[in-house]
């Protein structure tokens, strides 16, 4: 790889500073020859999604998250644009609704996981419940646990047990076969700034912006922390956290496009054999036969 | 397009005799001629795709129905292989869970239905409820009907009902937004027995082999029958079939992508508009004057 590992993946019990990640790190690439190198990966990644189809072992999640504008859309639309549909789904999870907002804060992630063969895509994802209701924690009363009464019991033993309860749902999965890959597009605020104002000047882009993204940039600060915590508190052996660095889309494509590559070829995936090829004789002559 | 969409489109109340219809029809194309086309026509569906979603007024249902080794599979990779995974999904429909069958025919189906915005690909459908079962009514008692206790009562009434009740279905998410585009891939018998021979001498295709394939072969013509009735009694005004010659992949494919193209143009998508320039403007000066 044209980047190094060590600068973006975060080992489990290893106590980050998410400020000392450079958000425009891009290892030995430039832009053309990661858009070159991104077409290669492209290629792999259809290929390898095909065995991996056949080979159904394992089941892949793919779990995206980030501030607004950090490029986890283009990501998809980049990385997995050559991907046969029948193989890989998105989900793009936003606000819960009253529904699901009755069942516990994993169960309806939970029903989206992937089976085996497949690869899913969680556009934000059960992180969000140590994100942006870590930000804003008078949102975890709506979801109307019953040992919740007020902010006052949302404390850090609340957040320690959400974490613990999180990384206990993926050692579950995992065990079961799910490949987990986590990616954080860490994008600098000065980067996301020059990204608004390029969607309020482009018509085109203009329906993506939602004034609501203003007001949560002013929380940068504290977003960053639960950032920060959510990685340090959920970067496990069988499920670590990637800080993709994003201030540069054509890197951060690229990064993740090797990183799902790299995970799947690690998987020794291969075509099923017939189980049995008498069978497969039969047939044959059956078929010459009619 | 370079060719007659009166050789593939059934009209509603149009009385079709399915051996009528060429499974080797072509068009103006051939091979190459066909393969650029796909190309172009796989660029300008991964455009469209984009407004669609962004669009989000109408949703997209694809059904895909067929014989085994037509190209349904195929046809999904290459003609949907370069939309967006964000906007398109594909539900496989297999032999109905335990628990399906605890439902109306259409349930499960129903769940799997596409939101505003959204591509979905049904590989089989609610059709297979008036094909595998028209050709094996006995399966139909397996799915507990109070009111069919016998396969005496599966009779020609039991039929029309059905396909009653698919066009009401039909009609009633038509009415809501949702485009549906039929396509019965129409391959000879000859051709199923070549690929089935490729699939059986090919290392890497022969996993794809199934015995149960060769059986239902052997009912060939009665499968021949139930797709005649499906298409001549579920072709509507806002939902009717297309018959896909498929004995060319390379034509198969191509007749599909251009339908689908020509169907998304014709809803006159566009980007939609801010709500609100004011508030447009208002942010572009908060982030100016941070």
């Amino acid at each position: 790889m044209k980047f190094e590992m060590n600068k973006i993946i975060v080992n489990a019990n290893n106590k980050i500073n998410l400020e000392s990640y450079d958000t425009k790190y891009v290892g030995e690439f430039d832009k053309d020859s990661a858009k070159k190198a991104l077409k290669k990966n492209i290629k792999e990644l259809k290929e390898i999604q095909e065995i991996f189809y056949a080979d159904d072992s394992h089941s892949l999640l793919i779990i995206l998250q980030a501030s607004d504008a950090a490029g986890k859309d283009g990501a998809i639309r980049h990385v997995m644009g050559g991907i046969n549909p029948q193989g890989c789904r998105v989900h793009s999870f936003k606000a819960p609704s009253k529904n699901e907002l009755e069942h516990d804060f994993i169960w309806r992630h939970y029903k989206a996981l992937p089976e085996r063969g497949m690869i899913e895509i969680f556009n934000r994802s059960h992180y969000e419940n140590v994100l942006v209701t870590k930000v804003h924690p008078e949102w975890v009363l709506g979801e109307n646990i019953p040992f919740i009464n007020s902010v006052a019991d949302i404390d850090e033993n609340f957040w320690a047990d959400r974490y613990k309860r999180i990384n206990d749902f993926e050692y579950h999965i995992h065990k079961s076969g799910t490949r987990i890959l986590k990616f954080f597009l860490n994008i600098s605020k000065e980067e996301q700034k020059n990204r608004f104002l390029a969607r309020l000047d482009t018509p085109k882009k203009q329906w993506k912006f939602s004034t609501g993204d203003l007001k949560e940039r002013k929380y940068w600060k504290e977003y960053r922390k639960a950032f920060e915590d959510m990685i340090n508190n959920t970067s496990t052996e069988y499920a670590p956290w990637h800080i993709i660095p994003a201030d540069n889309k054509w890197f951060s494509r690229i990064a993740i496009g090797e990183i799902i590559h790299k995970t799947m070829k690690d998987l020794n995936l291969k075509y099923p054999k017939p189980e049995n090829q008498e069978l497969l004789n039969d047939a044959r002559k059956q078929l010459m036969d009619e």
